[in-house]
């Protein structure tokens, strides 16, 4: 194999009461990416459509990941990259982690696979600290596992998969305005009550509990933040009406995807998933603010080979 | 159905990573007690064995949950009620849950069980509220479903079943010292981090994962407590030494049973739970402390009628 081309999907992270500890990919948006092996070693980046990323294989996320598996692995080739950036940086969508995990996947192969997924997302989690400064896991893992994913914890890094209920489909508005992931985690108070620590695990326990049993209600009844959302959904103009009227319209749960500024929700089926997509549109396209909304199925593969 | 006899097992809440809302039940000890149907209407103890509880049936923890379904149902008869008591109160085995529970499940069959699992733990909740202030729900909710349960939430109520995998064993071991549940809450910052809230969610929710799954790797890795177990385990004499050597001697974990002083650990099979429970023995014999120890599996059943 010479050259490989592979879709890396966008993930959404926190998925409410999972704070920094849950996440899932979507089938709807994702990075596509080009790598070829060269007869130069090292790592060049020859093509970047969609984003105004650097080209400087050295810093650019996506190839920081691609150095260190080739400082690791010692090939007898290089590899060049070319990226064609669909998920948008800073939608809170995982887009830095999509073309690291896509890179982790895509080199791996070229490689001969010699990687695991739990090694694969420590080589992406360098693309996450070269991009925003910290070796995120969660959206790096769901990209590279696909479904849902828990990272149990980082000393050592343990992933853990999760089942996803057939049925789930999930919605997701990006209002194109800036929130700094920096501005998202200082929102945060840095302590809780142990009544909501308690009450953000037991959540999320429900949460985990119904994605093992397709208990969409306790999935629903689970999908609460009482630690980032209260404070972060001030950032995201009209939070508050999409959340009331998109679970007005069925949604099983509505939160914010990472540190925004999109807007995820949850659903049960493709029709009610279209339906808050429809009220979602219906409340921003009033405003001032451009937006772009997708309906997607959880993408359960995570990154994957294409063949067009 | 005149008269019944019911055993009501004694629990295990918090469960490590589980503060405040995971419980289970435990085969070995449980309060054993017998409700007989009464012409005079209204409540009576005749019988308490094994504790010095008050035979005001106003303020008898069980009695209170009993008076409060005869309130609700209004009966054609009274109940009259003999309470063994093998759960020794202040053991952090669950012990006015245990009775509290029992007489939700006696008084519910003698009535020809109008109320629900769910409703009964309402009912139970009452007696925990009479005996120690607070009306908790973690101990009678694994009393009264048995296995291993999460309280999802309070308001309004929830209680999820879990499964539990087979091959899993409980030790407890009792030190014979007070603490009193208020000392012990007290003992617990009224705030944590947020780091340690999500590692505690995370820990939370592999532990969930692994029950699921049979994942007892999992389960050992997921037994962490970052909110109690710091501050309380030093109510406890030689905590640190019981849980050295009881994961030296293969349990998955090992944490305080309730508000303690009860150390409990899980093992996979009893062969494991008998060598934990050896090297439990060999640290404290050399003790002043008197101490009861139980080799268990877990209950699966809950409260139940016994036959003898």
């Amino acid at each position: 194999m010479n050259s490989i081309k592979i879709f890396a999907p966008a993930t959404v992270a926190n998925v409410s009461c999972g704070f920094d500890a849950l996440g899932f990919a979507i089938n709807a948006v994702g990075d596509e990416m080009i790598f070829t092996k060269t007869v130069d070693k090292g790592v060049t980046i020859s093509k970047i459509e969609g984003a105004e990323l650097t080209f400087d294989s050295r810093k650019n996320a996506a190839s920081v990941v691609a150095w260190a598996m080739i400082d690791e692995a010692k090939p007898d080739f290089g590899i060049d990259m070319q990226l064609f950036k669909k998920v948008k940086p800073g939608s809170g969508l995982g887009s830095s982690a999509s073309s690291s995990a896509g890179a982790a996947f895509g080199v791996n192969q070229l490689l001969g696979k010699p990687f695991s997924n739990l090694e694969l997302t420590e080589f992406a989690r360098l693309g996450e600290k070269a991009a925003c400064g910290s070796p995120i896991a969660d959206n790096v893992a769901a990209a590279i596992y696909g479904g849902f994913i828990l990272v149990k914890s980082y000393e050592p890094l343990e992933i853990v998969k999760l089942p996803v209920p057939k049925e789930l489909w999930v919605t997701v508005i990006h209002p194109q305005i800036e929130i700094k992931t920096e501005d998202a985690r200082n929102a945060i108070h840095p302590t809780v009550t142990v009544a909501n620590a308690v009450k953000q695990s037991a959540n999320l326990a429900g949460l985990i509990s119904g994605l093992y049993t397709d208990d969409y209600e306790l999935i629903s009844r689970s999908l609460e933040d009482v630690i980032a959302e209260p404070f972060r959904k001030k950032l995201i103009p009209h939070f508050d009406a999409i959340k009331t009227e998109g679970l007005k319209a069925g949604a099983l749960g509505v939160g914010i995807s990472g540190s925004g500024p999109t807007i995820f929700a949850l659903s049960k089926g493709e029709k009610i998933a279209e339906k808050v997509a429809e009220t979602m549109r219906n409340i921003y396209q009033n405003t001032a603010i451009d937006f772009n909304i997708h309906v997607s199925k959880v993408n359960l593969s995570g990154v994957d080979i294409i063949n067009n």
